[in-house]
């Protein structure tokens, strides 16, 4: 999956041209498989030790994929979520995404070692739209080469809201070419989430093999089911106990 | 101005029962020595190179106080103030402060090396809100003794459109106590900004040594004008060209 910065300049280039062609529908999983697709998610500043703890008891109920939470409470959740299926996901450099590229690799470093095993690393978007892709890239790379000598996943998260289509496609392709597992959506953070529209591009871009996350404003089983058919892999929600209990009993 | 924390606890105990007296208003600059007091900001994650540096022209024109930028434009603001008299201002744990404190003294360490000497910090707003105030002085101190090696200013971010009246009064002396310069009331990426209200809040928990930044929704001279006037002695804005605009030639 991995290409060297210069042929992943060159697909850009041509992705720009000519996509790959489009994808038919992907099925959606089950009512009772629904939860195994969602980072349970808060990320709330002002959010305290007794929320994480409630999150963390909710993702144990009903098996979410992973708790997503700011690098704070990382060691938090992986003492409430010892033993249970459900991962234990971080954000780094979130939700900006300007900070040096070495302290977004401490930060991953850090979290890894306080017990995450997902990254979900906001890019470089000023470097983007500058257009030095070299940094995007190696930005990108730094975090990838931590996350992966300990065995954690790494979502890049591209901040759609804030993107032409042809940075769009840029991001997706720098974030495949640099190593990353996913490529996700938004922070949450910013003037828009994730669309049925972006999510196709993203999946297009990255082809079959690579994760692609919708988050951002994913707030009904009907949302989710919506972002999946048009490539999601996993999705981020604040609302994941709303969803479940629609996708399990009707909204 | 540094106490222990135990004396902090004791001394927050105390001013929510009862704040030392309110102070008169403070006098306010004249037009011409408006710029000296604000610190030119821009950390939108979109802004590019060509923003930056139209951002330091401004500042050497006018004489703003600082440049105030993400930490991975430091280096370019750097560059292009070198020999002006405006600071390179940056923030650390920014905007939600939810990092670890070990992160937060790392990304300071490597904003100075690359050129900062005004370090705006971000609290840990959720270990406040979860009453664990050790861990809200250890994560400023952190950064404090960092940044007085190398003889940058700290500004601790308390984000006040998040806390209650104990909770602004409690942020404030721990962050007089564990050593910082001055307190600032906002990231701009919260709810609200700036209000006369918490400026005057702060001044009078603070006392007179301390600075107090007012940021976040400063957009005019009347705005800047009532803030210093409730004690303020720096000012974050976006729209520090209007304002010195406006000080200059009227509204």
């Amino acid at each position: 999956m991995v290409a060297s910065l210069s042929e992943t300049l060159n697909t850009i280039k041509q992705y720009r041209q000519s996509l790959p062609p489009e994808n038919p529908p992907f099925p959606v999983p089950s009512a009772s498989e629904a939860a195994a697709w969602i980072d349970h998610t808060l990320l709330k500043p002002q959010a305290t030790a007794d929320d994480i703890r409630k999150l963390c008891a909710e993702a144990r109920q009903v098996g979410f994929a992973s708790v997503c939470v700011n690098p704070v409470w990382v060691p938090l959740v992986a003492r409430e979520l010892a033993g249970a299926a459900s991962k234990v996901c971080t954000v780094i450099g979130f939700p900006l995404g300007a900070t040096f590229p070495t302290v977004k690799a401490f930060e991953t470093e850090t979290a890894i070692q306080a017990g995450a095993t997902e990254i979900d690393m906001v890019i470089d978007v000023g470097a983007l739209k500058s257009d030095d892709y070299q940094a995007v890239w190696q930005d990108i790379a730094g975090v990838v080469q931590v996350a992966h000598e300990h065995g954690a996943l790494v979502k890049v998260i591209i901040e759609t809201a804030l993107l032409t289509r042809d940075e769009k496609i840029a991001a997706c392709l720098l974030s495949k070419g640099a190593g990353a597992d996913f490529v996700k959506t938004s922070t949450g953070f910013s003037t828009g989430g994730a669309t049925v529209e972006d999510i196709a591009l993203m999946r297009r871009v990255v082809g079959p093999e690579m994760g692609v996350k919708a988050s951002g404003g994913v707030r009904t089983w009907n949302d989710m089911q919506a972002m999946i058919r048009a490539g999601a892999t996993r999705i981020g929600a604040s609302a994941g106990m709303n969803i479940i209990e629609e996708a399990q009993h009707g909204s």
